[in-house]
């Protein structure tokens, strides 16, 4: 089944390129720019070569399509991902489409945040009920069904954590290999436990992470290795697809704020992208404000706004335990600036004791979620206390990871082991009072029935006080 | 919006009492036998006066009804298991539906597997695509929403595993408190991670297991908690659905085999339950095969069939490192008895060095999934090789947990930390070849394009060897 073509279209010098042209490390040859997919229909920012009218797909047609394709049993109609095939047409043959059934995630109501913060309405759309616990299985889906209608045997990234775990699965299902590089003797084996299970092939080499970067990219320009990292296109357009998933589930009503965390920057770009080419095709009538919120000790797009404008990325030594976007020198710096720039939108950063006050207040709505994830509502208390979001506007905030994908981390918090006294010194009385009462470490009582109930009234008049 | 009623059925004695009668232990007070759910137009043997004719529901009017609420945006049409509401009307008001989306689980090819095997086609059901990570929300969603329509403000558990994780999370979900109970000094951290995360309060009693269940059952007898253990025949109305999210993934078309896990044994019980249910109805002509798989350390079932043909349960010390199933003394076992006998199937009992060389199988598949999910095809390869499923017939494994439950497992795995040497020797030499190119330890290189590239060139000869 044949489907339309694309181009690869440099962000930094605007020039374009056949998406089959690039197969190695998808940098723009005369700039080093990223590239974006872009399509005959694409709107500018993204495609400055917009047809007009005829050329453009039909709205109510593909909202008709979309909706009608949840009702197939094809995988590829099941996917949550490729359900929305007809906005991202980079396959010449969609029987290359590798899926695990993606997308397809809950948006759910967060009640208590909503009140706690006096808004109207705060939703969450939880990427981490994806198959392998991460928003990156949305990119991979796309991604390793070009490696494999290009006939690669072979995919390959330096990551150790969602990422890798992704790449692994996807790889495995499409038969291929895949082949995760991480400096040596800094091994987290948690987060490789993923990539472990799915059949990667884990490398150590004796270097730095900016030289396992170096080997990969040299291995794929000169064998026939596909580069999985966050520089290739093809992910950005499967992570595009929650924006579509979303407006869905929300009747196209289009809310006011999306708020994702910001480690290498790609997730929020991708999803500005989908919203912007909806905009342009007249799915949504305008774009939601896309803000983007990274954790203090790892914050190189907020300084590079408040120091230089986003003039020049200011790299930083990447440091917090909300290890998803513990990333310093972030590749689609840029492509992030310009998802706030085109939609309006915020950056901010948040302290560790900020996330992880946040994350716990996620769990107790039930929901949970890594620790990167809880950024999104972390910063959002931020930007509601600038003022910058009103009550009456609705806010969509990404989580990206599933809470077992950290489960030390929840631990550490609940034995009341992830701060130093120091740390927990800074935090605010009320603050405190909240971590007080979220905080559950197991108490121990006599196995007697009354004692256990008086425990239990004690406990019962601390929440409603 | 009020709905139709229901009652509870003893399994032992038959005597039938008001579903609304029965909020605390769950046990016939005539003869402790343990509760079905059953409707005006349940079958034998899960009713025993079925009406005929007119009370049946209409079956193709569900089947389309089931189909479109796919397209719907209210959240229970979207959970996979209220999509199926019609068969197991257990609420007053639908309006107390507690739910997070759960079910919509994929359905996965395994070629590689059914290649080993010579058989035409294996499926797994990934239960562990649930929003916890496990099948047990499925139930979950059903007796929290009871327990919310009937106004409690407490629930409880004795567990510290899946079930836990679950009813944490929907007890958050309906803003109910929740209490995990265990033993002193049996803290497992990591299966307790989730819970905590939820909001669940962990209370440790000075006793053993047994102990807690006792105190446990004294404290919803006198005051008002509601129990959320594997006696609660709420959760097993859940726990049938995906059977009937299967057969429509399947187009209607009845595969001969499922084969589950055998740890309480309340799960094969409630997918027996569901399709000796459609069957009664004309959804489906036949019934499959359910079978349950135990782990050799924890196998009371098995022992129970080949030494007393099930007459009375022979608890054993349960032992094994597939954690969701070590229990010795299964609640549900005389359900699980009737499962067997009633659709034909087998119980069957697997080592550990099987249990682990089929989840690395599975991994490699790029689905992953925990232990005790694995003994599914670790059975499955003993009923090939017993010449009890032959090659055209569909067998459809049911993956219970998500891989993230036990990352440590894998881990261990594949640092070659499972066995001991003499449990090492035990694998056949044919099992040892395929742990060797499963099992995936990380490699140490110099940063070397070279030298990577031959590496992984050898890499390709071991694995298209």
């Amino acid at each position: 089944m044949k489907v339309a073509t694309h181009q690869l279209r440099c962000t930094e010098c605007g020039a374009r390129i056949a998406g089959s042209a690039v197969n190695s490390i998808f940098r723009c040859p005369g700039c080093n720019g990223l590239y974006d997919v872009v399509y005959p229909w694409s709107s500018t920012p993204y495609g400055d070569t917009p047809d007009s009218g005829s050329n453009l797909p039909n709205v109510s047609a593909l909202r008709w399509l979309w909706q009608e394709r949840r009702t197939s049993t094809l995988a590829i109609d099941q996917s949550g991902v490729w359900r929305y095939r007809d906005l991202f047409p980079i396959l010449e043959d969609l029987d290359n489409v590798v899926t695990l059934r993606e997308g397809n995630t809950p948006l759910y109501d967060l009640p208590r945040a909503s009140k706690a913060l006096g808004l109207d309405s705060i939703q969450a759309k939880h990427q981490g009920m994806n198959p392998t616990g991460s928003f990156k299985d949305t990119g991979m889906t796309a991604a390793l069904s070009v490696a494999k209608e290009r006939g690669f045997e072979w995919v390959a990234c330096a990551s150790t954590g969602n990422t890798s775990a992704a790449m692994a699965a996807y790889a495995a299902r499409a038969g291929l290999r895949s082949i995760v590089f991480i400096p040596e003797g800094k091994i987290a084996w948690g987060k490789l436990s993923q990539s472990m299970d799915y059949g990667a092939l884990t490398v150590q080499l004796r270097t730095d992470f900016d030289g396992c970067v170096r080997v990969l990219t040299d291995l794929v320009t000169r064998f026939p290795i596909y580069l999985l990292n966050s520089v290739n296109p093809y992910r950005l357009e499967g992570q595009k697809t929650p924006a579509f998933e979303l407006l869905e589930q929300l009747e196209w009503q289009v809310p006011e704020h999306i708020i994702v965390p910001g480690g290498n920057l790609a997730n929020g770009s991708a999803l500005a992208k989908g919203f912007s080419e909806m905009h342009h095709l007249g799915l949504i009538a305008r774009v939601p404000k896309v803000s983007i919120i990274q954790a203090e000790g790892a914050n190189p797009l907020y300084r590079t706004l408040c120091e230089n404008n986003g003039e020049e990325l200011i790299p930083v030594k990447a440091n917090t335990r909300a290890t998803a976007i513990r990333i310093g020198n972030p590749a689609s710096w840029r492509k992030a600036l310009r998802a706030l720039r085109t939609t309006g939108g915020w950056c901010e950063q948040v302290s560790e004791q900020e996330i992880a006050l946040a994350k716990a207040e996620i769990g107790f709505e039930g929901i949970g979620c890594e620790p990167a994830s809880a950024v999104t509502l972390a910063g959002l208390k931020k930007l509601v206390a600038q003022g910058k979001i009103g009550r009456e506007e609705r806010v969509v905030l990404v989580l990206t990871g599933h809470t077992l994908k950290d489960s030390t981390y929840t631990i550490d918090y609940h034995r009341g082991e992830l701060f130093t006294a120091e740390e927990s010194a800074e935090i605010s009385p009320a603050d405190q009072l909240l971590h007080t009462a979220l905080r559950k470490p197991p108490i121990v009582l006599e196995p007697d029935t009354d004692t256990v109930f008086r425990e239990l009234e004690s406990q019962m008049k601390l929440v409603h006080a």
